[in-house]
């Protein structure tokens, strides 16, 4: 063990110079974006109304193949990146697997996780645009750290509507974005028509991503030089989240190791494309050979208990159709404390990838959740947030699976981010006051009933 | 810019595997430690009633230029080291500046500070040593939270007194702390004799780390198999922190760099003693020249302020005497947002070096403080602590003077944490509630009256 080395820094000079586009390699892209009042496939010029021009153009590319970080993004990144690829000695040792386990850790930055990747990229693009103020909604508060964090950079106002039981949970997340000059409005608000009319319908409500996103579309088409920048689920941002994916790729190569096993979590999904972006892309190609494993939240199962379909990817039904694995976007999915990982849908490409039978998917409690993340923070030094411990649950699974087998695979997971902003739930979890709501089949059924009749 | 290397990491081969013990090179070493009973130098014998027997040993060792970093150790230091030296170029850009500011970042780990750099090798010697259980003070809640951690690896339990004002401002901290086993307790608490009579002698204080400290010490000596450790000031602690400076020194070196001017925060001490020791080294042996600034809060200033004299750790006076920059064991700092730098003393190496005028100090308001954090967070991205912002506070000041005076230095600051559990202060501070104390010179005189009367 002496000898080994735990963590793997690229030097600069090896980062990525372009984002990697996943769809340039797949056979059966995802289905187009709809418009939600024709049905008809999403034009550019209908998606530039609520999103930045080079964004949409990203958006609709599933062509080319590689697509160069501009350089004012690639500056900031190297504040922060690369990330470390971690093999994970001590949890080894505490599982007593022959497992491999390495993970790629993106919450060495203050946003606390990888949403930085794409917040950066995407604030870039409004800058260039000319724009004044960028809209967004936040469950966690990860994306809208990362969002307050770009636009200070860029001098851009920052909006920010932030799920309402995260708000409360996490009273110091609004502190940071107010420190980065963010403003934080808990959602549904009485700000917006679309949140004064899903107050009015689900009285005490305490919100959902599907909300705060109608909230924060409208909010931008009444700022006169505004966007809204969405931080998961979309083409775009599972674009700029290879990054994580070709420096883990990169980093592998260099230690002449290969993966059998990739796994994160997935709440809108643009992480774990993001992760395993280059090697699904050999997959594809039919180079090599992975499993990949997409791990959510069973209050929130969209993969695993959805339905692959036409659904809104909004509650207020502003925003584009997506095909996609949806519970359905009048689901309200149970207050959790992974709010990172709790949306109705996923991710288009992750949908389309996970129908096509190229990832599993498996969905656990949080009990499950927060023992593995109390575990692997005792053992591996980083307290995890709790969307990321999903990955890290399935891990330990698979390593456990392992040692029953006696197999030395590689498992490489991803840490997307740090729990400092969760301690509500940790406490509740050291209080032993954690609750493990499944939603039972008549509510997912009653929620798929009401899916939009889409005819494609 | 775009060619330029912003984050140099050392490879783990070139990670230090032995901590440098600074005294070894100083002409005039610090002053023993005193018998607070006898008024004698204090023995390994008296002090190992208190502390591990491994640590005593290098307390009293001002000799051995090199002392080994032990496996265990080593091992754990490589699951958060090295630490990035960066550029801090958007810094720069911001202020116009001809400097080159760089800054070594300690925060990168779940303690969210240099802290975990002792408490791992202490935590290690106390394993070996046998125990089961230590005690602690802490301030901010670092330290505690990196003892805690560290505690955690080895299986030990881990028992914290944390001063009450930052008990009250950080209620996550006290989850981080317990979600890696430690309990913790508010500083003066009724659960020690020492903290009840200072309960009764100052009715509703906030704490302090004077008592705090003497509060772990008579915990630890009533718990059958148990030590004290402390997280700065002590010899030991600046021997571990010398990790910082170990490593900084060969990232420079590699760079081809040479610092003019080093700079940190200094509360006990240990962080810039740690910082700065190989750098000191040169200075000493007459190899190279450097400046060293240490910097303190103004309504804490023991080395711009204080008296430099023997002097109780601690306010229950149970602790050696210590030779040292200090503002009296009885002084009671107004309650601050920078916990971690509420200390009314200073190392004693640190204090030695500054008597010699090998270092110069300075002191600045909080308000000052928090300008400094705020406009570092928006360029540079990482929210730092307020104790740091000392540190980057006096480093801006310096690139301005460069500025005015059309000077290419080369500054270095030590960026030792993260502020992801001081959004309180933040939020003071958003809201224009920032106060800035400087106690009054009858306040300090006071207080240095009732100083000790020691002869030696």
């Amino acid at each position: 063990m002496k000898s080994e080395q735990y963590k793997t820094y690229l030097d600069e000079s090896e980062l990525p110079r372009a984002w990697y586009n996943l769809r340039a390699d797949m056979k059966e892209k995802p289905a187009p974006l709809l418009n939600p009042e024709t049905h008809l496939p999403v034009t550019a010029e209908e998606l530039e109304k609520v999103f930045c021009k080079e964004c949409v153009k990203q958006e609709l590319d599933d062509t080319t193949r590689e697509i160069p970080i501009p350089q004012g993004v690639l500056d900031f990144y190297k504040m922060y990146r690369p990330s470390p690829l971690v093999r994970a000695y001590f949890l080894e040792k505490a599982l007593g697997t022959p497992a491999k386990i390495y993970y790629k850790f993106e919450g060495n930055n203050t946003s606390g996780s990888h949403k930085l990747n794409s917040a950066i990229a995407q604030a870039y693009y409004a800058k260039e645009q000319g724009l004044t103020d960028v809209t967004t909604e936040t469950g966690a508060g990860q994306w809208g750290t990362a969002l307050s964090m770009a636009s200070a950079f860029y001098g851009l106002k920052c909006h920010v509507y932030m799920v309402k039981c995260s708000y409360e949970q996490k009273p110091f997340r609004r502190e940071v974005m107010r420190t980065y000059g963010g403003d934080v409005t808990p959602s549904p608000s009485m700000t917006t028509e679309v949140g004064r009319r899903i107050n009015a319908e689900h009285p005490g409500t305490t919100g959902s991503l599907g909300c705060a996103i109608s909230e924060a579309v409208e909010a931008a088409s009444k700022l006169p030089n505004s966007r809204y920048l969405l931080g998961s689920v979309l083409n775009q941002v599972c674009l700029h989240q290879s990054v994580i994916g070709l420096e883990a790729k990169t980093a592998f190569d260099k230690l002449g190791v290969k993966p059998d096993v990739i796994i994160g979590c997935a709440g809108g999904g643009s992480n774990l494309v993001g992760l395993i972006a280059p090697f699904m892309g050999e997959k594809l190609r039919g180079e090599a050979d992975y499993r990949f494993i997409a791990v959510e939240p069973s209050s929130c199962p969209s993969l695993t208990r959805g339905k692959y379909a036409y659904d809104y990817c909004d509650t207020g039904k502003v925003c584009p159709l997506q095909k996609m694995y949806t519970l359905g976007s009048s689901y309200i999915p149970s207050a959790s404390h992974a709010g990172g990982l709790r949306y109705h849908g996923m991710s288009a490409t992750l949908s389309a990838l996970y129908d096509q039978k190229y990832i599993e998917a498996r969905s656990i409690t949080q009990t499950e959740v927060f023992e593995a993340a109390t575990l692997f923070a005792r053992v591996e030094g980083t307290l995890p947030a709790p969307e990321s411990a999903h990955a890290i649950r399935a891990a330990m699974d698979e390593a456990l699976r392992c040692k029953k087998e006696g197999r030395e695979e590689t498992i490489l997971f991803g840490l997307t981010g740090t729990g400092y902003f969760d301690m509500y739930a940790y406490a509740r979890y050291n209080d032993g006051e954690m609750s493990d709501y499944i939603p039972t089949d008549e509510e997912i059924l009653k929620a798929h009933e009401r899916l939009p009749k889409i005819k494609v």
